[in-house]
């Protein structure tokens, strides 16, 4: 199964259709949890760490049971410095997990949906994911894998305060609900950084593809809550998809301002990104990125007939995942860019209709 | 056979294949004549044109009987303003036969190789066009034509002078060679500067793809000669052949550099030129040119397994060829470049050979 996670950038998870994933690629809940009477992981000692992982190596089997579908448990040790980054490229697992120390393991559903990170800044961190605005369907899944392991073993809990987490930021729900969101009209309409400070202004958190620093990339932005304590799941849950709701219908009232402002011109963008992209010999991931969010953009608005998953050509180009897919450990930026550019016009062709262009 | 010359982009002429025109594309030779008696075209009254004319009539006949194939004669007031500029972005008659003045026409062979513009600035002007580096096969046809007009009627000859023209610039064999070369290597590596200014230096002119202004266009340049007396035409071709030659050397040096320095930055830009071609929905003329200078590199150099033929895209890439295409006599910018994407495209997809990428 590690095989599987490692080399195959689609999640079984994300292979589901039955929804329309235009504007919200994905929604996300995780959980952060500590288990009462064993210090925080970042005071705990070696045998406290252990402790813990005794534990969740218990629970595999009632998770099993609960989920409906196998787990395996991950010793982060036993991997190579790239196949970790790779999970953490995934989404599987923090890039806190990811830097090298001794008692941490992530342990993941067959279908990667649901990621436990284990001895991570919490205990645990609880992780399902969902394609689309499904806030609601991720929480209950995390909050049966929650329970049962709460059946088990207590939390840290405090009456007053509500969970306890490592960090004060978590305590309360200790929980962050994320939604990403791929808004490219409102970038070219330049109503973007409108929106986003109004999220902002709303105690809500907008960061980039990959985190801080990386807003702009490909036009997907991550908006996820700040607020863990005073207010309830529920209530978060439902206030942030109002907001993604809100996002949307502004989205698709750019992309029909572009339709009836320059069709063509939206065609022209769109093809021509495409054209690129299964004809380059390199490829930044910038670059990779602003034209595959084009080509998403043109099937969204059905003006150009290709087959293409965004969440799979997400970690495709991302650097440990082309690293692994030609096993090495590190590579130069041109062999790099030029390996990008393989596996992205591989990729397109592949997923090529009869009709093209 | 107006309707072939006006319609299709390629001249029969350039279908030949017999020869390697990798950088030099064509060879020109246009003798400027005019006939004894008759006062020059700007000085002449209407009976003197019509006499010109009368002249041009009756030498259709042993025109065929000499080249071996038929003639037209196109008056060229009969033709709209658009057909008579398709004609000078073919090459077949001057921008100054193209402006409306009675008595003008053009003499052009079956195969669109020969043409004689009559009643232009000199009474005649004798072209004849060969595929790549062919100056003296080019003279040879020229002047068997010249010959058998000059075996039925005078030349304005002075012993001392040569021909007389209308622009003393032409006095004396009254010939123009003209050498149309692809130099996009030499342009890559800053090169070309240096080569045309020494070209230059040595009394030959460097003009763009379509003439003075166009420097750059596509990487193709036109080199002729300017002096007209006090050296043969045998000498001016010598001599010209050599610096072609030259040329062609330093360019071919260049992509060799290209190969060894870089040789997938070469095939990656190649790739993305011929990606944007097939995909684009508007193109400029410029950027059009750019890109299809690129592919030809590509094609040059067996980086890229397409056919173009690269004179057919010089022509269906110009404004007017378009708007005939389409039947119009105007366009808007933004329909033009709609319509110049969809012509390449059809183009190129057309000359596809199986493996693509």
């Amino acid at each position: 199964m590690l095989h599987t996670i490692l080399d195959e950038a689609l999640s079984p998870w994300m292979k589901e259709s039955d929804l329309d994933h235009r504007i919200v690629l994905s929604s996300r809940i995780r959980l952060a949890r500590n288990f009462k009477g064993i210090p925080f992981t970042n005071r705990g000692d070696i045998s406290d760490l252990t402790k813990v992982d005794g534990y969740m190596r218990s629970m595999i089997t009632p998770l099993q049971t609960v989920y409906g579908k196998s787990f395996s448990k991950i010793n982060l040790e036993s991997l190579s410095a790239v196949e970790r980054d790779v999970l953490v490229e995934k989404h599987l697992i923090s890039p806190n997990l990811a830097t090298p120390s001794s008692g941490r393991s992530v342990i993941i559903s067959e279908d990667s949906r649901i990621s436990i990170m284990v001895n991570e800044e919490d205990h645990l961190r609880i992780q399902s994911m969902e394609l689309g605005l499904q806030l609601e369907k991720a929480y209950e899944r995390a909050i049966a894998i929650d329970d049962v392991i709460e059946s088990k073993y207590d939390y840290a809990f405090s009456k007053e305060f509500g969970y306890l987490t490592a960090c004060p930021t978590n305590v309360g729900t200790g929980m962050r609900a994320s939604v990403m969101v791929h808004v490219p009209a409102l970038s070219m309409t330049g109503k973007l950084q409108r929106i986003i400070r109004s999220i902002i202004r709303m105690g809500y958190s907008v960061r980039g593809l990959y985190g801080e620093g990386s807003e702009g990339l490909g036009h997907v932005y991550q908006i996820s809550n700040q607020q863990t304590m005073g207010i309830s799941e529920q209530a978060t849950i439902e206030q942030l998809s109002q907001i993604i709701q809100g996002v949307v219908k502004e989205e698709e009232k750019a992309r029909a301002e572009l339709w009836t402002t320059d069709k063509e011109g939206i065609e022209d963008k769109v093809w021509r990104s495409y054209g690129i992209l299964t004809h380059a010999r390199r490829i930044s991931g910038e670059e990779a990125l602003a034209l595959l969010s084009d080509v998403q953009l043109g099937i969204d608005m059905k003006l150009i007939d290709v087959t293409m998953n965004f969440h799979e050509m997400l970690v495709i180009t991302r650097p440990n995942f082309l690293a692994k897919l030609v096993g090495k450990e590190s590579m130069g930026t041109q062999e790099r860019d030029s390996q990008r550019a393989q596996v992205i016009r591989d990729t397109l062709l592949r997923g090529l209709k009869g009709g093209k262009s």
